[in-house]
Order: C-alpha cells, then structure tokens, then sequence
C-alpha cells in the first residue's frame, strides 16, 4: 500500500481510473489527485487531468445504459458500474420538429435531463462526485443547496448507504425541503440566505476530513460529471458534435465541462473534431456574464440576483471567465431574458414537444428564441438545448399563468359548448 | 384504399402491426379491430389478439432505446418510432440490495418507473394508445382523470401536436392542476367526483367521433402498454422472467399486462418459460381485489376508496376477477397495507435507495414487507418491485413526517453540536 494523495485519512490508493493529475486552470500548475479544489499557486480553479489511453466507441457501447458507459474519460474508478449510486444519464434527446419551426430552426434536439433519478442534471455531477470521494476515503456526502443539489446529494448518499450533511436556507420552500428531507439524511435549515450557507460549508469542510462536499472539496471530479451531457449528445447524434449548442449558465461549469466533453471526444477521435458553436443562457435578474459578453470584457462583475430562475441564481459565477473563452473562441454567443420570457419558455416546449422544465431549461428555450431573432444563431444549423430540470420543481414559476380552461359542470353539452364543438 | 374497420371515419387501413383482431375476455369473441371496448357478445372486455410471426432478441436489441423497440409485440404501426410521441420506457432496473436486506429478501430489484417523461407509468400506455387511435383516425386525444395520466395524456398530445382535452374534478389539487394545464390541451375542471367525470367521458366519448378517450374508446390498445414493463424487466435481468413480482392494483389492467407480457416472452420463445408468482398490492382504503383473495371469491365487491394512495383508489376494478385468476394460477397472493404503512414504504424506498416513489410505490413496497412477513413471498427467490409513479406528485403524503434535522443558526460550531460531530 502505498500512501494517500489526499488530505483525508485513507489506507488504499485512490483508483480515478483514467484522471492523472490536478491542473490550475490559470497558469497550468499541476500538483496530484488530491480533495482540492483551489490552486495554491496561482489561486484558480483545478480540474482534472487525464491520460485516457485508448478509448473506443465499442467499448462504450458495450457499457451500462447509464454515465458509467463513459467510466474511461471520467475521474472514477475501474468498476465504478458495480458500485452502488444513482446510476444517473442516457437521457432522451428529443428531435424537436415541432418547437423548431416555432422558433425558426431547420433541426433541434432537446436533451431532456428531467429523466435523471432526481430529475436534473445534478445527479451526473453527484454521482461522479461521490465515486471520486469513496476513493479518497471520505465517508459523508456533503453540501450547501437551495434545491436541485439538495436532491441529488441526498439521493445518491441514501442508495450507497452513506450518510449526507445537506445544508438549506430557512427560508426553502416546503416542496423543496420535502424532496431532500425523504431521503432521510443530515438536513439542516440554516438561519440565513444562501451565501451564508455556503460560507459555513466551505468552514465545515475544512473541519471534517471525511465530509465531501460535492461542490467544494471535491469539486474537481463533481464538475467533470457535466461533461457527460457531451458525451451523450454526442452518441445520441450517432457520434458528431452539433454545430450549435445552447447551455444555462449557473456558476458556468456546466457550459466549460460541455466544451470539455465534446473537445476531448475529438482528439480521442471518437468524432470528427467538426466546428461547433457554444451558446450561453441566463435570465436578465442574474445576468453577469451575458453583461461582460456584451460589453466584451474578459472578467465578470458580480450581481445580486433577482430571478425566478433561481436554479441559475449565482451572482457571482467561478467559471464566468472561462465561459466567456469558450463563447468568444467557438464563435457563440450569450443572452439573457426577463423572467416574463422565462416562463413563456416553459409553456412553449410544453406546448410543443409536451416536456414541462423548472425554469432554468425555459432560460433555454427563451434563450434560443432571442438568439435566433437577433441572427446568432445560424437557422440552418442543427441546434441542441441543454434542458436540465423538472417543472415539477419550480410550479411557483407557471401557477398565476395556467390553469383549467374553464369550470363546468358534469354535463357534456356544457363541455360542447365551452370548447365550441 | 378498403373501407375502415372502425367506427371512425378515415381514410386508411389502420396498421396496428401484429395485432389481428379484438377477443372479448369473458368468451373468447373475435371481432375487427376498432376502437372499441366492450363486447357486444358477452359485455366483457375486449383485449387485442395478435399475430406475432417471428420475433428475434436481436431485432428488439437493435431497436430505439425506449418502448417502440417492442413495437413487434405491440398493436402500434411498424414506423411508430418515427412518429412524434413521448418515446417513454427504458426506465432503470435498479437493483436494490440495501432494501432487500431491510426487507429480509435475498435479491430486490427496483423497476423505477419515475424517469418517464411526465414520471409515471401512464406515459407507456398513453403512446401507446396515441400511436393506435392516429391509425384509427382519431384526432383529438383525450382522458378523464386524477393526475398522473392526465399529466401523460397531455404531454403526449402536445408532443404529437395534437389538441388535447381533459377532464379533472374541480377539487383537484393545484398542483396536479398546472401539471397538466402547463402543456396547454384542453384542460376542463368539472364540478363532481372523480365518477361524474368519468361518467362524461364516456357519454362524451360517443357523441365525438375524433376523440380517442385513452382509457375508454381505445382502451384495449392504451393497457396493452403496461406490457412494456414486462418487456423491459425481463430484458434488463438478461432475457429472463423473475420468480416474483408485486404490482399495485388500481384497476389491475396493469398486472393483468405484465402478465400478458411474460406469457407472450415464453410462448414467442425469447424467455424460457419459467414459472413466476403474481403478487397484487392494494392501499387498505380502497382494497376489494385484496379483500375478494383473502376471502376466495373470484368476483370483487366494489368499495368507496378512502385512501392517501389516490393513484390506486379505484372502487370498482374493472380487471379485478382477472386479477384473481392470475394470482391464484401463478401462486402468487394479494395483500394491502395502511395508510401508515404507505408513508413507511416510501420513506423507506428513499432511505434505502435514493428512490422518492408517489404513494402507490410506497404501496408496494409497504405490501412486499407485508408479504414477506406472513410468508407468502419466499425470501430466497427474486424479487421485482414495480414503482410506477413519482414522489414529487403526492407531496402531501409525507408532508408531516419529514423535515428538516434541525433549525440553526450560520456558525460550524451549532452545526457540530447538533450533529453530535
């Protein structure tokens, strides 16, 4: 046996199957597989670093229906299938005729992450980050959430049989408290908004060796599950990259692990390494990297959010920067909406292809809509809408702008008479 | 063109793939195919008869990832999978080892029916029943109901752009309300019970020639979906039947189609015939199917429902003598549980396996430790749970049994102590 990497106490080396090395996103400082997440050199985010070696679509193919088919380009281990988690991925992706001809595009695909366990895609970046943690001996599933987080950290904790240490703002509402607390872990309201439960996480962290929190300590391999929505695009469409892509941006990991996915699935040549563009989404009450797209700046100014997407609420996103490297460099572009156009967006893919998302995919849909009408999108170019939540999640968003058509009695010329037929 | 068969006008011969003719139930009368539901013979049910001709493994395998790749065994036409629908199934088999062992069952495998499109099983026999009545010449798709298949029927018309039109009691709660509203149809709230609105649907059903009443009119094709789980679980389980299964009863089409589905599996040759034990699950509010098999008569006294399991809580079910039959033929047995017993049973699916069932998984899970208990499932062979519908749809269920650990204030140390960490 050798000794740890890590921090934690731990007596076996940690098998992240093909991940390597820790690399600073700044100034590429590279240092080993370790339980951080912040360079000490340059101070900037880490990622992993891989030697993937041979990798085959074969292969891939032959593995689960799940994101474990993706195990060789993923900082997990070996037998990672035969390890109890959630088992999140193979997700639909939608030929969406219908809502494409609403919104002026020859071809578009919706990749419809409601169909996850928890039913977002929290739970391809949970379920990584727990396999990563096991193998760093850690023995908790921890994290700071208004929602989304919440669920999937609680879930993926329940099913291996760890414990969770989930933290939420008092103030949550019910459904959303209900919907981690059934899973019978750790949850703790916290007297305070979100930024203050974030704060404790991270001091917790520093605490408790054995604490993983998903999206602090272990943060690294948590943020390289995103990449998986790439990598099932990418075979959904019969291994291509699409031209056009279109990605809600939270802190912003999400779109740079995307960009990351559909790179390296190019110089693995498992596609061709075609051109493809990276669109950005946000809602106008927490818009900060739409703003430094606009204004061309390379930095993002932080803002106090005001949105009913409060999935994407992040006023100060880590990846900003990095996210606007991708968009400027693939040729894309980013724009924000009202939230009145938030939840236009949701009732039109529900109308149109009969999926209900939280308000982050009607960011989305509202997003495309506005970049078609202002010709950053090409019309003619296939197009891919990321649409990762539940509108099961976030009904406060529609309840004052549906509802039955009428209230009849039971009588069928009543109802002849209300629809005119 | 040959004149139609139904009592539709439309223009085509409706191609419903291996389906030949319609048998009654009771007597075994054949008639053509239509959308038709009872017979004029007997006055019992008609169900879709087939002609299968070969039927490979391998063709299923090749086929799309949902449950048109068992579109050979369905009355659906043979380009279905091009056709706009909601392409639900592939749903996880998850297998459900920390819930064996707290069940005292060797091998539990959870089929997870919640990563349908609008989370329930309704999804897989709504396609199905939109794919036949479109060959059928209807236009419009329509239902009555109390939530889960109203969310389906609605979605999948949306998908398909068709005009829907559901029919809810008024009373219903505002949440199933914009989950159903959201995808835009036809959405009529009627001032009665659940009976009145089905009583108008039917009455509507004969006045409007257009209107395929999923679960009226083409009743026959709509159950025949349920089949698809039965598929997928054995497909799942490597192209095997298991030894036991517990299915929740509500009308009880849908045990009485995973039964149809391993028969048809064995007698086509692409499982062994293997013998296999039925078991029926039923909330104890509404349990007459439970109560005729305790008591050994093959007929069912109907019951006013008085039950949190809505999604099961139909009085008189109409499939409930055939129920009987199966049980009582594969040696399996029906058992229903309280309440309590129902929040016990999804508190404990979450705890033991990340999975937030509605209240009828919790009857299920809750009836598989009962049936446990009195003896009657035999510990030692497999067992597969059916969990058909999602927890975020009966959030009041839980809603006085969890909650947060505790209320505290931002700091670490109010975290420790509370945690005893």
């Amino acid at each position: 046996m050798t000794a740890t990497l890590g921090t934690t106490s731990t007596t076996k080396t940690p098998d992240l199957g093909p991940a390597v090395e820790l690399v600073s996103k700044e100034e590429g400082h590279r240092q080993p597989l370790a339980p951080e997440f912040v360079s000490a050199e340059d101070f900037s985010p880490l990622e992993v670093a891989y030697d993937f070696g041979r990798v085959r679509r074969e292969d891939i193919e032959a593995g689960p229906k799940n994101i474990w088919r993706y195990k060789k380009l993923l900082p997990v281990p070996s037998n990672v299938e035969e390890i109890p988690n959630t088992e999140p991925g193979a997700t639909r992706l939608v030929r969406a005729d219908r809502l494409a001809k609403e919104l002026g595009l020859k071809r578009v695909w919706v990749k419809d992450d409601t169909g996850n366990p928890t039913h977002s895609f929290k739970d391809r970046v949970v379920a990584v980050a727990l396999a990563a943690a096991r193998e760093f001996g850690f023995e908790v599933l921890a994290c700071p959430s208004t929602g989304n987080l919440a669920n999937a950290t609680a879930a993926a904790a329940a099913r291996a049989g760890w414990r969770s240490v989930v933290l939420i703002p008092k103030t949550l509402e019910r459904a959303k408290i209900l919907t981690t607390a059934v899973y019978d872990g750790d949850l703790l309201a916290i007297d305070g908004n979100y930024d203050d439960v974030n704060r404790l996480a991270t001091e917790l962290a520093g605490e408790h060796p054995k604490w993983a929190f998903v999206n602090v300590n272990v943060r690294p391999y948590y943020s390289e599950g995103s990449k998986t929505l790439a990598f099932e695009v990418a075979e959904q469409l019969g291994w291509r990259i699409p031209p056009q892509i279109v990605v809600p941006i939270a802190s912003g990991s999400q779109l740079t692990k995307v960009d990351k996915g559909f790179r390296e699935l190019g110089q693995l040549g498992l596609v061709d390494a075609s051109p493809y563009k990276v669109f950005g989404a946000q809602a106008t009450g927490c818009s900060p990297v739409s703003a430094a797209f606009r204004e061309g700046h390379d930095v993002v100014q932080p803002v106090k959010p005001d949105t009913i997407a409060r999935s994407l609420a992040i006023g100060n996103p880590a990846d900003g920067p990095y996210v606007l490297d991708i968009v400027n460099r693939t040729g894309g572009a980013i724009e924000d909406v009202s939230d009145e156009e938030v939840v236009e967006g949701i009732r039109l893919l529900a109308r149109t292809e009969g999926i209900f998302t939280e308000t982050a995919g009607g960011v989305t849909v509202a997003t495309a809509k506005k970049l078609v009408e202002t010709g950053k999108l090409d019309p003619d170019a296939e197009t891919v809408l990321l649409i990762t939540g539940d509108g099961l999640k976030t009904l406060d968003a529609i309840e004052n702008h549906v509802g039955p058509k009428a209230t009849l009695p039971p009588s069928a010329a009543a109802v002849n008479e209300a629809l005119g037929s």
